[in-house]
């Protein structure tokens, strides 16, 4: 049975019939249930979420979008229930999306223990390891047998006080001494004392670092979740790897649309606002064309050599795109180093001998083919004068572009700054100023000496 | 102790000793210790990884560069004991780095058991679900009880038979028939048969579903491991989260890189030489450079116009630039929309409508910018005609670019070609010639008709 169908002329009927209803929705994965809802009228999906069963209505909320969450919550008969019912990192995320007073309303409604829970989490920054860490993890003090262990897990399991039970952290006074999988307990003798099981060595992360870092470490060492744990050695939570595939999947988007020169968008491509959307782009592209209108100053300024060699003119688009190509490659390959690892600043020195021998190289090859263009078009000078001055200004502005486009990066991320933000089209714009700077007076110096 | 004090004066010492080298490296994961080995002379590589004890050499050698992997494979004194404790996936992967007939050597030395594995694995394209999956996986039979498939499972991991016992795959008659998590069995009554407590609805990948699909699958569901069925519903192994999150990571790299007009490249920024370097860029820079000649010839048709008004010639960079930058954004924006699933190319309508709207607005502001500077430019020609001339190119160059920028990368993708793939540089060398066009017939409308 498609899910789609479920929700035809019969949804009135299903409505009636919890334990149908509960037939109905329980094979679908909630993920796909929100889906479907999403696309359904306001009424109807407060209606349908009010009859499903409590634990799959709280797994389909937190999945629906932004914009949906917020009229449920509204309009729900069972506000508190529903909050109570899902996981801490979710509760915190879904009250984050609130106004503060109607947050503030409804999270007062919940028991103490969970208040306190929640509001912990909200004190974190969204895109922290504090902001995507849940407090629902198994923890065991290591005087424990394996035996025991296991039994305590299974409690934990079946009251849902523990996201995930493959691994266990040993905390000890508060803090955390070690970590135990559910493996490692199965395998073990039932007497023997978790103590002597657990691996001491933790890798943890803190509550304030970058959810891209704790991305980065969870991938490194092949994690599947990870503790973070305060300055004084105490345990928080857990980042699990499933949050992590979707922090990188949304830095990747965030990466690439601040490369494209658009402030990043907080939805989906369809479901932001075209004003909002004029917004983002627009900031970028009056702050690029601003520092373009300087190429026309530079052009204004070289008018008597342009009016002198009209040929001059023919060259421009074609050698400010080159400079403006070349230099967004540099600048693409080292952010994107930059952002997996591999590339830091301090390592300056070893990128610019690296750029500069790889900018000559494509210069010289680019340059050969703009002289042969250039030699055809040379009427009101020598054919091989504009050749020439082409030619090499195309070899300078190439080498000197990627150059530029691989050290501004590093720079700008030395000075603590994004070096994703509008990088390309950041580059290019300095880029093609400086080609038609370097172009002008290569060309003056060509043309009005030897030839 | 940090890790690289070891490797100092005391490496000789600690090589004659296997307790305190196994002691030594326990501690520290096999990814720290790879990176550290990538960095030894070759020799002291192969004499450590030969003295460590196996299972942490395999652990560590599947880590380090390729490179490396070739090195060792050639040079140490147990290349079979090695490939043998690796992880199936594993081992495929480091077989596929060497040369065809040294594979093939090192491989029938190994059981046949393992050759057929290994084989299996290795009939895969590297990046499809069957080329990541790994055969080492949990399978039992639905009548087990919960009970015994523990045992079973306890085993399992005691002989390392399966890289995970979280997710059990329950197989009947040889297709895949549900799926049970360790935490469903633990709380299961242990005489309850596994078809009671299984889930049915699995969600499953095919061999040859491309591994950024299977990513998205797993980020969909919250998934930590996805079992791969071939179409007649046998199962063939399991890709799990950990190597996922990998491919997220790469991908994002690779898209980045094609989209910077960079042929993507094989290994890291620094490991990459200069010639291979310099031929990936290159590629790309030459056939962009072909595409902008065309500027020239452009500009070329149009001398007269430009020879009569000078002052054309300020605006080509700004203008080129204006539709340059719009179409990069609206490109970045829809081929991540695309290779995140929220947008195919059948929305090319509902694209075109929002870019439409979009490319004007954002085309009036920097049209009216545009009016502003070329108002104070004009001195053969009225101030108002230049100005207007300017204005009104930069509005349709800016929309024509946001509706083309959106619209080229899903014509792509829907002529089964890979949209990211120099996108940006390649979008922008169209619209380069483009707006030469549309700006010089606007210019020459207006200058030789009312003003």
């Amino acid at each position: 049975m498609r899910l789609a169908t479920l929700l035809g002329p019969d949804l009135k009927a299903l409505l009636e019939d919890p334990a149908a209803l509960r037939e109905a929705f329980e094979d679908f994965h909630a993920e796909d249930v929100a889906e479907l809802l999403d696309d359904l009228p306001e009424e109807q999906v407060v209606e349908l979420l009010d009859a499903l069963p409590i634990d799959i209505g709280a797994d389909v909320l937190e999945r629906l979008s932004a914009d949906r969450q917020r009229i449920v919550l509204r309009r729900t008969e069972r506000p508190t229930e529903l909050l109570t019912e899902m996981d801490p990192d979710d509760r915190a995320d879904i009250l984050d999306e609130l106004e503060e007073p109607e947050a503030q309303a409804l999270l007062e409604q919940l028991e103490p223990e969970i208040i306190e829970e929640t509001q912990e989490l909200l004190g974190y920054e969204n895109d922290t390891a504090g902001g995507i860490m849940t407090t629902e993890y198994a923890r065991l003090e290591p005087e424990l047998g394996a035996g025991a262990a296991i039994e305590e897990l299974r409690r934990l399991a079946r009251e849902g006080e523990a996201e995930t039970i493959y691994h266990i952290y040993v905390v000890g006074y508060g803090k955390l001494v070690g970590v135990v999988s559910l493996r490692e307990l199965i395998l073990a003798d039932t007497e023997t004392p978790i103590a002597e099981i657990m691996t001491e060595k933790v890798v943890s992360v803190s509550p304030a670092d970058d959810q891209e870092e704790v991305a980065r470490i969870i991938a490194r060492y092949d994690l599947t979740a990870v503790p973070v744990v305060n300055d004084h050695g105490e345990m928080l939570g857990v980042v699990t790897i499933d949050d992590v595939v979707d922090v990188v999947i949304d830095e990747a988007t965030e990466d690439a649309q601040k490369m494209g020169g658009v402030v990043p968008l907080e939805e989906s491509y369809f479901d932001t606002g075209i004003v909002e959307f004029v917004w983002k782009r627009g900031a970028w592209l009056v702050v690029l064309f601003l520092g373009q209108l300087l190429t026309a100053t530079v052009i204004e300024k070289n008018q008597d050599a342009l009016a002198a060699t009209m040929e001059l003119a023919l060259f421009i688009p074609l050698i400010i795109a080159s400079g403006g190509n070349a230099g967004s490659q540099s600048a693409t390959l080292i952010i994107r180093a930059m952002a997996v690892g591999e590339a830091k600043p301090k390592d300056w020195l070893r990128v610019f001998g690296r750029e500069l021998l790889v900018g000559l190289a494509l210069g010289l090859a680019l340059g050969c083919m703009g002289f042969g263009r250039a030699w055809f078009a040379g009427e009101s000078v020598s054919a091989f004068g504009l050749a020439f001055a082409v030619g090499s200004s195309i070899l300078a502005i190439v080498t000197l572009s990627t150059v530029i486009g691989s050290l501004l990066p590093m720079l700008i991320r030395r000075l603590g700054l994004d070096p994703a933000v509008s990088s390309t089209p950041f580059i290019a714009s300095v880029v093609d100023v400086l080609g038609l700077i370097v172009y002008f007076t290569v060309a003056q110096l060509i043309l009005h000496s030897v030839f």
